[in-house]
């Protein structure tokens, strides 16, 4: 099955302030390929460095999501090269795909519209939402395959359904309808297929409209890397500097002089002029 | 608007065993001032000193619980001065409140007798109940004023809620309804506004009926801690800690022949004869 | 009470590919001692080393689950040597139990048949799943006896339930209805008494019928190490090994082929001829 071109591959659309990344490999389901991966990280490098985009829905293009790697190679697909710098395991791409997610300064809401199995759904674990098609199905079907899980689904999967569910999903390796996903917590709500992508985008909206988008950046960041910390003390550092150098921005005097005066801010930070380091 | 005077911004009242400790500025909805975090961490100090208090609830005076932050500095009133040691960022005031409840010693119910904003909501993520009057509303409103969540919130609110929600909420800011928090697992319970002190007492009597106050001090600290653990062996040294001191206290004797002989334990045990450190 | 012989305190039978294991003291109410420790570790030991095991599912002999520590020794039960290594706390009994399991290489189903208090409950936390007897109720009473809470539970059961629930269990001390369990997570269903041991017998078969049991040890090992892991970089490494480890065996090329022909797998790999260590 021959890889569709990289460049469109996967595409990136502009809904006003809402980036839409759409897989698009619909005749192989959006089957996941390296070309993919390296496509992905650069889109999303490109939405974390335009202001004008505030935030960031992920969904296929056709019937289904992601039909999980690509097995155009068959047997073979998982014989990997070696790591050329230390010789070993090279970076799983779900892998990079999901930390470059986790890392992104924009909100990030799965759109899933229609069936998700491996790769194509352990990527969505580290977006913000996901929303599904009455349609979908996820399946972690690795130990059907001889596989693991990956994508650094073994960290966000039993944070996001618990470990007693994300256990047996994993290891049993059977299709999860969409209603199971929505009662075990791995989707916030389901949808009919054909409104996915705008329900999707109105929720995107109520994230941006009124929010200053440094602040959004931070607290992004600071919940997501919370979420492995230690201790409340961690938090408390990494808070402590982040009101205090907020304090002074004009982002703040905005927001509270809006909120006393009951309209709607106008914030005038952005997220090119820099964010501080709330991690020293 | 003029703070009210240090003293009674804060109450500290008894109800028998239960000490209800009551924000204390109705006028002004008790917004948060650094006063009130003083008095805060100093009234905790006292109900964990005094043996004849065995649980604690807190509440608000009047229709609100806490607005959040006064504001009555405007667009100054996060302009905080550096930190005389470091020269940086000062502790976060909220967080100075959080830590200390999340080290209390005696059992913490969050009586939320109406809406909490900002610090007023984040300050009872480390309650280890909450329950909330049906007139209650939840705004963690940080990203609309320019700032970031504070309080530890970061690390509190995605192990009460879930990191979806809790990014949902602390990214978008919206104000959440008394059932919206109730389905997504902050509050426990609702119940009619005038009842609030009273249900929280009510379960506050539970929690110290019949047990040890050592042990409860213990295994809410054993709890909250391993809540950040990297593996269950820290658990099991810090049991295992535990197990061997208490095995030979008056209390375990007290607590294994009540239960054999079928009556309720009278424990001799009292936390200010001081606690074993089961962190060593 | 005298204790029923070593041997059979706990016994392993075999119902084709799944291990029961059977707590075997019903006079007892299967009340838990130092010899049902070891000889649970020795049999969790023996699943392990075993292929024709695939799965283990735990439970009780008679109308109870465990009643807790056998308290034949009345007030004395918890004064226990000191380590003959350390000189300092022995290892706790119950939480050497819980750490076999969570190092399970099969997937662990704890078939709740009765009434479950002290290590009877905290015992089954780092089971997979929990399913439980409508006749079942649970009792976390450690502060009713003076005690701590041990077996690991202060790490497992916050991640099972949610910290406020544990607290609410732990620190209050009260009996726990079958029906609560389900309604918080600790459980997740329950059947009539008479047929939770078939009932468990089947999620079992459902989690190793089609699966490689290489891939299904490595993912049990990794998802409940991540579960205490600071961030999903230390996930990316592990499985990056697993992918490009198992990328290249028999049983990844049997895994695809059996997809791609739309047949059932048949995996050649065996436990026992090692492990790959995804932990380097």
């Amino acid at each position: 099955m021959p890889e569709t071109g990289t460049d469109d591959a996967v595409i990136l659309e502009r809904h006003g302030e809402i980036a839409v990344v759409r897989l698009n490999r619909p005749d192989q389901l959006n089957a996941f390929t390296n070309a993919m991966c390296y496509r992905l990280i650069d889109i999303f490098d490109e939405t974390d460095a335009d202001d004008e985009i505030r935030a960031v829905v992920i969904t296929g293009t056709g019937r289904a999501f992601c039909a999980g790697a690509d097995l155009a190679a068959g047997g073979d697909t998982f014989v990997l090269g070696d790591d050329p710098e230390t010789g070993g395991a090279p970076a799983d791409t779900g892998g990079q795909v999901s930390l470059r997610i986790y890392r992104s300064l924009k909100p990030v809401i799965a759109a899933i519209n229609g069936p998700a199995a491996g790769v194509g759904v352990t990527m969505t674990l580290p977006a913000d939402i996901r929303i599904a098609s009455e349609t979908a199905k996820f399946g972690f079907v690795f130990t059907r395959r001889g596989l693991v899980p990956e994508a650094c689904s073994t960290w966000f999967l039993p944070r996001a359904v618990g470990i007693s569910t994300a256990v047996e999903w994993a290891v049993g390796g059977k299709m999860v309808s969409a209603v199971e996903a929505l009662e075990r917590g791995l989707v916030r709500e389901l949808v009919p297929a054909d409104q996915v992508l705008d329900r999707a985008l109105d929720i995107a909206r109520e994230f941006v409209s009124g929010t200053s988008p440094v602040s959004v950046a931070l607290t992004r960041q600071l919940m997501w890397r919370m979420l492995g910390a230690s201790d409340p003390e961690v938090a408390h550092r990494a808070e402590s500097i982040g009101i205090y150098v907020r304090g002074t921005s004009d982002d703040v005097r905005e927001g509270v002089d809006a909120f006393l005066e009951k309209r709607e801010p106008k914030f005038p930070n952005r997220i090119t002029d820099g964010l501080p380091d709330l991690f020293e």
